[in-house]
């Protein structure tokens, strides 16, 4: 591995994940003047972000800045690390904690960059971060917003949310991710911040069942809109705050994604859209879409308070074989024979 | 003209414009179980509505409904109307009242199909209305939504709302409006809803802006959401509700109009963001798009209120000349130094 430069006086930081979205904050970061080094599983991976400062497999194209450093050892990677983003799939977020337990500097403010909710436990990432770690909430940030990542690795602006219970916490974290291209705003509602990340892929999947139909834009845009009112019920449902998922980390980050034809959802609805069974979306997609996984347990969730999700039920019934893609329109029959009010 | 059809027992509805939204309402409503009469001013287009059962210019390849009934005659399109759905040009509007003044069935409901703002009197579309028709408030109703005509026309299912400061008024509209890809609710804030009709256009324009410099879908949906914010505190100053601004006549019809590739908001953004003066774009459209008009008389009824419109205040600096559009990104650069929360 190549020999890891200082600035005199810059904050080090470290990022766990050399994917997508864990390389591109990293570009982020080191933008905003920290000491970056992350944490690539792999040899190879860790070699080029380090040596070449490119990660071709999943930022094609994108010059890394020359204070990116990465490793494939933790232990060195988290050395005096003030910070701590952590951006494994969410459902190795465990496993991945449990490994490094006992060198995570214990000062470090630990940051999500991750969306979902653990299977099994419906916990989210920062009750995860909380657990595994034994740590403060004040010490543990997410950070959300409407943020795909090549968008943001070709240095597009946009925003982000940063949202810790500690509200220093918070704004300490979003003077590190922040740059000309990216500002962040920062929130003390937790819950509000990471269940808009998760609720957003559902109904990006119901957008993409009606691109997959051939709709248009009339259609999308009234999705979306209910979409959010069930989406905000849930989160308040839970603890979170109507205002933050009718901001940057709701229904900015819910319309990028439903806009975004790249995104996993998106296909996966699509294919449904087309006809396919859930089986065939499956098989032909090699993974599962983090949207369909979620389907059962939000809807449990949801049930759990008594909160209505039309617009999800109903991806669940095009899931399950028993609603034709076609007739998939929440807004058009989910009240009774008088005109009703909006909600 | 053909003679017009009568169903036994149908509600008689006028429609007053034959544009691509005149037309498509008309069908809507003739699908919802009335007996429409359009009124075309061009004998031509009455004839081919009435015989031909289609509007070649407006709606191509849309079949009409057979009990549409079009004419150039306005008094035989308004006798024994029960209800009237205005869709002239908005500048047109008032010259277009004072000719059917003295014919209008004095009973009749008038419904604004109209999106947009009387220049120099700054009026809503139902304010002219009721000025010019000496009518009752509660005899007037307007509709708004994401309602994108030929996706309408095509039948891909979708949402409206209908408006009145009489719920009763506004409830008897939406069940002339209702068919099986149309669904109608009702509100009592004709302010809110008609304001979010006029408020999207502009940031229609900044998206268009953006996509003419090139960027995605993160810097989209940051601008809408935030967008989204000043068209609320705008309706909310001047006496609309916050609710139905979040609903699908505010964000509803900004998702669907921002998405929308053909909308002449859109186009004039576009070309704006790839660097042609507000004169190369006014001359090259051959019209001036109904948000470009709106920007000066907006941002004054805004400054009147103290409302802050940053987004809409940088597309009036595009315009201008005095701001580079790859510089437009209100929602990075219009707080201070310390991360803020997001409102």
């Amino acid at each position: 591995m190549p020999i890891r430069l200082s600035q005199p006086g810059a904050r080090r930081v470290a990022v766990l994940g050399a994917g997508s979205w864990g390389t591109t904050f990293s570009k982020v970061l080191a933008d905003g003047g920290s000491d970056v080094a992350i944490w690539a599983r792999r040899t190879e991976l860790a070699r080029e972000i380090a040596q070449g400062k490119r990660n071709s497999d999943y930022l094609p194209g994108i010059n890394l800045p020359r204070t990116l450093w990465a490793s494939p050892n933790i232990a060195e990677v988290l050395d005096g690390a003030e910070m701590v983003f952590v951006s494994v799939p969410s459902q190795s977020l465990r496993e991945n904690l449990v490994a490094v337990r006992d060198i995570i500097p214990r000062e470090a403010i630990v940051v999500s960059l991750m969306k979902g909710v653990e299977r099994g436990t419906a916990r989210r990432m920062s009750q995860v971060i909380q657990e595994e770690l034994n740590a403060d909430p004040a010490q543990v940030a997410v950070i959300s917003g409407p943020n795909l990542a090549l968008e943001i690795a070709r240095e597009e602006p946009t925003a982000s949310v940063v949202s810790s219970e500690n509200l220093q916490t918070a704004t300490l974290v979003a003077m590190a991710a922040r740059t000309d291209y990216l500002r962040s705003f920062v929130n003390t509602d937790v819950i509000g911040t990471e269940f808009g990340g998760v609720l957003k892929n559902l109904i990006a999947v119901a957008i993409g069942i009606v691109d997959g139909v051939g709709y248009g834009e009339n259609t999308k845009a009234s999705i979306i809109t209910r979409g959010l009112v069930e989406m905000t019920e849930f989160a308040v449902a839970y603890g979170g705050k109507a205002e933050t998922l009718a901001g940057l980390a709701g229904l900015g980050d819910l319309i990028a994604t439903c806009e975004s034809p790249l995104s996993r959802n998106n296909t996966a609805g699509r294919l449904l859209g087309q006809g396919y069974s859930f089986t065939d979306v499956v098989a032909q997609m090699n993974q599962t879409a983090e949207g369909l996984a979620s389907v059962a347990p939000i809807l449990e969730l949801a049930m759990a308070k008594g909160v209505e999700m039309p617009i999800v039920s109903q991806v669940a019934e095009v899931l399950a074989g028993t609603m034709n893609p076609r007739d998939i329109a929440p807004h058009l029959t989910s009240a009774g024979d008088e005109p009703q009010p909006e909600r």
